[in-house]
């Protein structure tokens, strides 16, 4: 018999404190949606008459199976709940559910606030009774919960009963400050329980000042807390919320949660997490994380020769979860310390079957060597190593010739005597028998200029004739630049992650003492990756024009 | 009376298995360096004949407080310690310790190695034995452990054993996988102290594949280990191993640790975590992670109006400790006051004079905060900071105006049928009256193209009329490049160190959506820091010709 472990979503609220993010309203819906696809009970949106945007949200918000919770703060002293216009607000949104933050720390109803210990009582009590008058369901948010405890704990103890009394669904025990170690969140959490709050009735609300906001917010659920509040990729605030793209699949997938508990998030949406997580990034324009747990990039890639080989007899020597779970694939890069079966397995995954002992194994890993000593890096630009494999073996079909490119960039003053850039590129390649010559130039969509490599990647990307339809998806998601030695000589290499509609990501490389150079090849090669995993079919010079 | 807890560090070791990560020598000894300075108490060095690079790097290793340890692996069935020529290289490198990792997952033992479970006890045994007979300090590495108490804890247990009876100064508990969630991990030690190793003899080394290997340290560590192992910024392979930036300050400021352990870490020396980490990001090209706990540099941002009025009163209503001491420093968006010393402090060494209260410091400091927005970085460019100042400061003479220029790359077929790029710069310059167009092409000692900025460098240096003599032995020697979020979009950073014939080194920033403008800004701040510093007088223009 398991039991109900309710899931709150709050990156549209908290997660919009994180340093430089600031969601649209249609931003804000598609995260929306992306959650209640996900499976999560509770939605908030945001503070309703705190800020223009959350009001217009609430009010263009869209149908979710999720409940729907507008965020707010208790009545303040002086006043009826009733005539509290910031309340009042928080109310007009008309959301099912409303989470109002009051104060449980002493020194803050004192210091913060400047009223008396009994009038911030009296606020909290009101306010949620309010709620619950109004049809709604209540959710009181404990600010500073467990440092007020560790300063007076009855008074802590007062506040929630408070709530709990006044009819709140559920107490939101809130470790604001992200300074609570999961130890002690954790006996504070049952010292509630037994004071008289279910945990069934209780919330966890973590933040990673110390890298321990997953483990804090587990520790709760372990001394009985039965609703887990946190933020995709653990926006938030200083160092961010509770991990929701962490928490959901360790306490689907593993002990003793798997058994225990029943989440709204199945296992098919689970499979969902890792494009949700780069979605969120995608609208933040933000790098997703490759170490991320589940969801990161490299949180399934095997460097090391030793565990690179284990995996190709048993994935499960060195992976805690299978990868497809959370949607996520596996990765042997390769890298110096890689072998041969490390490169079998890696060509395998990329559809090339090669026999143990095919004596191309030893020229493909010794033209990867020769070419790291130039200064190229395979680890990180796999769909480049690919492509260098395929070619050594005969499997990489030419698609197209690029025959030159030439990119300007100028920077004058414009007619209102102000200086201004622009980037412009032509690029001539030939498919087939047919020469195709495209210009473009760089400009984003205020009009700015965005530089030669951008000029260069919108010409190449604009007229690949029976081609264009399969990269018209692609995107350049990333762009890495470093400057490092290739042989003798500082030369420039450029990683460029790319990305398709179908949230397929692939990284490549290009190397060369010429910045625009070494952006270009990555960007051919970019494009090459994904006509050869699309399977298209090279169109054939026919030989009457020159090759 | 405390107890010792000792930190081993494997960034240089475990942290290089980190996706797109190599260390030079050099590098491996400025992290090492640093490394000793903090007050870690084992580096672990690499495995030396795995690697080319980790041999070079033990011959040249630096002489440090801390014990250097050498890694490897046990010997192999079949043959003696002292004849495994793979460990014969291990203990070439000569380090006071050697820390070799071992199977004790009875399913890796018979799949992985293919070996009986007692052959793989005595391959323990033996190659321990051998360590300690050599007079050096024995650590055994116990891959999967976590793992594999769970499958056969029987097993599990007599291989730690085996290793400990053999004289091993640590048995290292490693959850390799990174699976393990921070309560089993503190069951299963508890378990092995039961067993007979005490907990002065434990080590732990957790993953974060869940998230929680900071916490699954901490759990260990309250379950009685007593060193616990992790990497600078939580390097390390999938998702990186536990994090010594965060658990070293949760060590030494937070109880129940603080009054019961004695670390090797001072106060002091945790004032200079902040620059150790990025020190790291920055010998990576790494872009610093904001959300970092403790060192990041949103960990004490507050954004919330509520918090950030709060703080005003008293910081530690929303801060979990105080920032300066891990060498960190609050921001409040809208209150710069506190920086006026700093500033006055660093305008001071570049020798401009500036009284306090002073209405200009406000004014300086809000431009480097909106420039910082933009994405510039003036930590790492003194020189662009200090003309940005004198600008301000109406103390920063105009040498010369760019009125244009002109960078052009072309990729073509040269006559011998071969695929060859050319760059060429055009600058327009009005020194005083007179306009001077100079034009370069790049071209290194062999011929070779060297890309766009190295044209445009040359083309500006060409012809600088009456500051040519003072420019002339100005030189570019390193050149950074960082794609950064400026306001909302991804611009370039670049950063040029420059040097003259007296060996003066000089950082300068440039910012742009475009990489040839950013480097031509950084390129003009270069040229024109130099004439400020040389004291160069300005060529006027008498007011003939347009200005």
């Amino acid at each position: 018999m398991t039991e109900r472990l309710h899931l709150y979503d709050t990156t549209l609220r908290d997660g919009q404190q994180t340093q430089g993010v600031q969601f649209s309203v249609p931003e804000k819906i598609a995260i929306a949606e992306a959650l209640d696809l996900l499976g999560v009970d509770y939605i908030e949106g945001g503070w309703p008459g705190a800020n223009p945007t959350d009001s217009d949200f609430f009010a263009a918000r869209p149908e979710t199976k999720a409940t729907f919770t507008a965020f707010g703060m208790t009545k303040r002293a002086g006043r009826s709940a009733a005539n509290d216009d910031v309340l009042a607000q928080v109310m007009n949104a008309n959301t099912p559910a409303v989470c109002l933050v009051g104060k449980t720390h002493d020194f803050h109803v004192t210091t913060a606030l400047g009223i008396t210990l009994d009038e911030n009582i009296e606020n909290i009590s009101a306010s949620v009774a309010h709620i619950v008058a109004q049809g709604r369901e209540a959710l009181f948010d404990a600010e500073h919960f467990f440092d007020g405890y560790k300063a007076n704990a009855p008074y802590a103890l007062d506040a929630v009963l408070a709530a709990y009394e006044a009819g709140a669904r559920w107490v939101v025990l809130c470790d604001t400050n992200g300074g609570t170690l999961p130890q002690e969140i954790h006996d504070i959490t049952r010292a509630v329980i037994e004071a008289g709050i279910p945990g069934d009735r209780l919330a966890i609300h973590c933040h990673d000042d110390t890298g321990n906001a997953v483990a804090g917010s587990l520790a709760a659920i372990d001394a009985g807390a039965r609703q887990v509040q946190g933020t995709l990729n653990g926006l938030g605030e200083r160092c961010g919320n509770a991990n929701l793209t962490s928490l959901i699949p360790t306490l689907l997938l593993k002990e003793p949660y798997r058994s225990r508990f029943d989440i709204g998030v199945t296992e098919a949406a689970l499979t969902t997490l890792t494009r949700v997580s780069r979605q969120l990034d995608d609208i933040l324009n933000r790098v997703p994380l490759r170490s991320a747990p589940y969801v990161g990039a490299s949180a399934f890639t095997h460097k090391a020769g030793l565990h690179a080989s284990a995996i190709l007899k048993d994935p499960s020597t060195y992976e805690h979860i299978e990868p497809a779970l959370v949607g996520n694939a596996r990765l042997v890069p390769m890298s110096n310390q890689a072998g041969q079966s490390n490169l079998r397995k890696r060509l395998a995954e990329a559809g090339i079957g090669i026999d143990k002992g095919d004596p191309h194994l030893g020229e493909i890993l010794d033209e990867i060597k020769r070419r790291e000593d130039e200064g190229y890096a395979y680890d990180g630009a796999q769909a480049s190593f690919e492509l260098l494999a395929r070619r050594m073996l005969g499997q990489l079909p030419q698609f197209f010739e690029v025959k030159r490119y030439k990119v300007t960039v100028e920077r004058r003053k414009n007619r209102y005597d102000k200086m201004v850039s622009l980037s412009e590129a032509v690029v001539v390649v030939k498919i087939g028998d047919e020469k195709k010559l495209s210009v473009s130039e760089s400009l984003d969509a205020t009009g700015s200029d965005r530089g030669p490599v951008n000029a260069l990647a919108r010409a190449l990307g604009k007229d690949l004739g029976p081609y264009q339809a399969c990269i018209d998806d692609l995107k350049l998601v990333d762009f890495k630049v470093r400057i490092t030695n290739g042989g003798t000589d500082a030369v420039t290499r450029v990683i460029i992650d790319s990305e398709d509609g179908r949230g397929r990501r692939w990284s490549t490389v290009g190397v060369s003492p010429n910045i625009v150079d070494a952006s270009f090849e990555a960007l051919l090669d970019a494009i090459n990756w994904k006509l050869v995993r699309d399977g298209l079919e090279p169109v054939r010079a026919t030989g009457i024009a020159a090759q």
